[in-house]
């Protein structure tokens, strides 16, 4: 008999002051911390000292730990009875495998409670003050992984671009080539996209373009991961944009 | 010349709880509050009691204030110098009217910041231990409002239910029996489908069903707004689903 229970945390998409309230009281609760790559250290500290903090994450494409030696973990911390957290980065049920470790509590009667966390996929253009929808302008987003388990392009991707949805593709820098492509074959060359980088986080890093530029530009800014793509014609509602058409004006004067 | 500043903040799917530390440190320090008609009124606590706080939400069908009339007040607090916090349910530009205000905002001068929310889209299945997203299951989901200003279903609903994308419509319930019959017309009768109402708060209620059913049981679970749907086959894992088919059988016998 115990009373252990893990707790999957969403610590929004960088910025350590987007976790929830809700978030925080946990943290502040914890006697396990298991984080991943992508929180910010800082909440770490909200946790009392002694509390044990594990870094369970991925870095330079080495996994610290498999999956299966996480879920080692929530096993033999819970059936101490501990409160573990398990922190993740954005929402832990949004394009990530927090599903899998609520699988495995349930599979072994381990008590699981998630609280939601910020998903990069609805934050980062609202920090930057693009909407997702607009009346006359987009009535749905869609929201895509650029990474499949297959490492080709998803095929809901291909539907998505033939939509009147704002697209947001995250972990999908790897994939631009293969996005311009097919946004190139379906006509629409000229689509508003923006990419933005390390959002919300004091190195953010973002460009506003055209799907025909946005190859160009994207090297230029030397942008790489973790970044999401936007693409859609809410993207025109950025400050940035009119700037963005001036200059692609003046390139093509200068050709 | 003054120092008035516009700040949307976005106050999460409705648990006072889940709004971001960064929303209640941007509460405490507002001069002057407009809130929505779905935001928790535990929330005006954390500003200090001297605080205006103006409710320009719209309660049964009624406006209190038109967007206008929201515009009127935006402008005549920041022109008095004042920091006003704009505190809206969900996140203010996910098919929340926030970015009106901000266009407004840049029309006269008016610096705007945006704090995130956490939006209903993705918190209410992640509270009901429901993945948006899982490998082999789902690779995107897409997120439609129930509401369009035709009051029809949106078009792009159509395109959404012929992919494989998790379906989540927000503001939907009201367009149901629609939504069932597009469904139903694409020969996904016994596709899963969830109904959440008032989800996050302490009264949520909750059907998971197939869209052949979802009409009788939402009726006899008495769920009418604010509600979402979620359709897809990831509803599958929530853990009543099972007991969801074993009295759907039991139906079947009867009948």
């Amino acid at each position: 008999m115990h009373n252990g229970k893990l707790i999957l945390v969403g610590a929004g998409p960088g910025d350590p002051e987007l976790i929830t309230v809700k978030g925080a009281r946990v943290l502040s609760q914890a006697e396990v911390i298991l984080y991943d790559a992508l929180v910010d250290i800082e909440l770490l500290g909200y946790a009392p000292p002694q509390v044990k903090k594990v870094f369970v994450g991925k870095r330079k494409g080495v996994h610290s730990f498999t999956q299966e030696a996480i879920h080692a973990l929530i096993r033999q911390y819970t059936r101490q009875g501990k409160r573990v957290v398990r922190l993740k980065g954005g929402d832990p049920l949004v394009f990530a495998r927090g599903f899998e470790e609520i699988a495995f509590a349930r599979q072994h009667g381990i008590p699981v409670e998630v609280i939601p966390g910020i998903s990069s996929a609805t934050s980062l253009t609202a920090l930057q003050q693009i909407p997702l929808t607009r009346r006359g302008i987009s009535e749905s987003f869609w929201v895509v992984t650029g990474t499949t388990e297959a490492r080709q392009l998803s095929r809901d991707l291909e539907l998505a671009a033939r939509s009147s949805a704002t697209v947001v593709v995250l972990m999908g820098v790897h994939q631009l080539p293969r996005i311009v492509g097919l946004y190139t074959e379906l006509g629409q060359a000229e689509a508003p996209i923006a990419v933005i980088q390390n959002g919300s986080r004091a190195n953010e890093n973002m460009v506003v373009s055209t799907i025909r530029s946005i190859e160009q530009e994207v090297e230029e800014a030397g942008i790489g991961t973790p970044a999401i793509l936007v693409i859609g014609a809410v993207v025109k509602l950025h400050p940035s944009w009119e700037v963005c058409q001036l200059v692609n004006e003046l390139l093509k004067t200068v050709h």
